[in-house]
């Protein structure tokens, strides 16, 4: 079993692993829950085995080849305290190499290369590799943290509707697209508010770019202070070296064309996403020899 | 009994009673539960009933007086729909008026003059007097309104602080200080916000007003951001014969030097609270004659 090995992405979402031979060919992948390892420790285990256990199903291998194989997951929370090494401890791999999915999202966007990454979904979250070090900022939720983040965006989209229709600041053919989405009532926009979580501010995201792209007023002005801000969090990971940066996530091709002309210079594709990432760590853990039982 | 009467502040907190003579004179004041008629119209009924049989009580008169006198009660939601005419159906009184507690709330700090009232507490709303009409902005909760109210302020503060712990803006004496209180741990500061309601934010508003007169950078800078928002709201209502503006609750006075020099100039210091308010049109109701049953 010395050619095959499994990279796993443990997302909040769902697990998706894929296992791979010597090259780096993907023959089979998998899917499953989701991974949290600092809330639901037991279940992540559950997720991470059964995506495993699906993608050797897919690669036409036995799913009992888990046992046998050598693994690299990359999951959020393996940094802390003693998490990741209990859940390499507790995994039924041949071998398991737990790593942050700042690891496997640096790996799947730049390689083994330095540079900055920073992640723009629902959320917002950077990491940086520098000689090799990987560390990162922002990530801290929508209610004082995610700056930019496609909730965010909605967030802000929804402030200036109600204070448009208050004539405080100027409305715009957005904020009345807006008002008009809720019979240019304040009081359903605040009670939707109150309601909403973070992916459905995140809906609004979308219009934004689209009116932003229009010269809306209101609608620059939001992504406007939102390019300041991921101007702020790269500056505060950029060095002089530092050969590029990748946007990730959805939102990462609207954000192109807004950001600071210094930052513009260094863009680069990512290479592949995280799943992408954790596999080219197990290709590494496969051509070292390590960790194989089979 | 035609020379007293009741003026009650139906907050959402609690509820506020006078009982008042035909001068003005208050003879006892009562308090009980929260009024908050388009929620819950039927404790809202009680506890209107109880603050005023309290302030007679208070008065040395029989509480079964709440049936022979005239009342004034100021409360939100007066002016939804047909709630206002269902309370003043709904309440025992000799004769009830329902207003908003906008209504009272000028009334208190203005008398019968024009002008504007800006409130500053946990939350934030504005409201108008002019030629006698009465109109309002403002007030949509914390997550997308209530622009520099106490809550607002402490959010920004916590984002201030974990924005200077990961070096992408700068920090000061006192986002160190709020990091000093988690322990220099932004998931602590995260764990704070997701699990905090309005009041719990508002509970920094203090010390920021506190940093910003001894001019640390972060502290003056969520401040003359929230007096721009202030700006904002007073220019939506300003008109150019506008006799004055007062500003009202716990921030009213931390605000005053930082306004706009334009409204400086017209600050007035309220003549009274919304109690104050509600017992001055119960006085009117009495001058006039109304109502009275006894």
């Amino acid at each position: 079993m010395g050619q095959f090995a499994i990279g796993i992405d443990g997302g909040g979402t769902n697990c998706r692993a894929a296992v791979i031979d010597q090259t780096g060919q993907i023959l089979g992948t998998g899917k499953a829950g989701a991974a949290n390892i600092l809330s639901d420790l037991e279940n992540s285990l559950i997720n991470i085995v059964e995506s495993a256990r699906q993608a050797l199903a897919t690669a036409g291998l036995d799913p009992e080849l888990v046992r046998q194989l050598p693994a690299v997951i990359g999951t959020a929370g393996a940094n802390v305290g003693n998490y990741g090494k209990r859940v390499e401890g507790a995994l039924p791999f041949a071998s398991s190499r737990v790593v942050t999915d700042a690891t496997i999202a640096l790996q799947g966007a730049l390689g083994d290369a330095d540079g900055i990454i920073g992640a723009f979904g629902t959320g917002s979250v950077y990491n940086a590799r520098r000689d090799g070090k990987i560390w990162g900022i922002g990530g801290w939720g929508f209610v004082i943290g995610d700056q930019a983040s496609g909730a965010r965006l909605g967030r802000d989209l929804l402030e200036r509707a109600v204070l448009a229709f208050d004539r405080v600041t100027a409305a715009s053919p957005l904020t009345d697209a807006v008002m008009a989405e809720y019979g240019n009532d304040p009081e359903r926009v605040v009670e939707f508010a109150h309601a909403s979580k973070p992916k459905d501010f995140a809906r609004y995201s979308p219009i934004v770019f689209e009116y932003a792209a229009m010269n809306d007023v209101v609608a620059m002005d939001i992504v406007k202070t939102a390019a300041k801000a991921i101007t702020e969090s790269l500056d505060a990971l950029l060095w002089p070296e530092c050969p590029s940066i990748c946007l990730l996530g959805g939102l990462a091709q609207a954000y192109r064309p807004w950001l600071d002309a210094r930052h513009k210079t260094l863009l680069a594709e990512p290479r592949g996403d995280v799943l992408r990432g954790a596999i080219d760590l197990a290709v590494k853990l496969l051509r070292d020899g390590e960790g194989n039982r089979g």
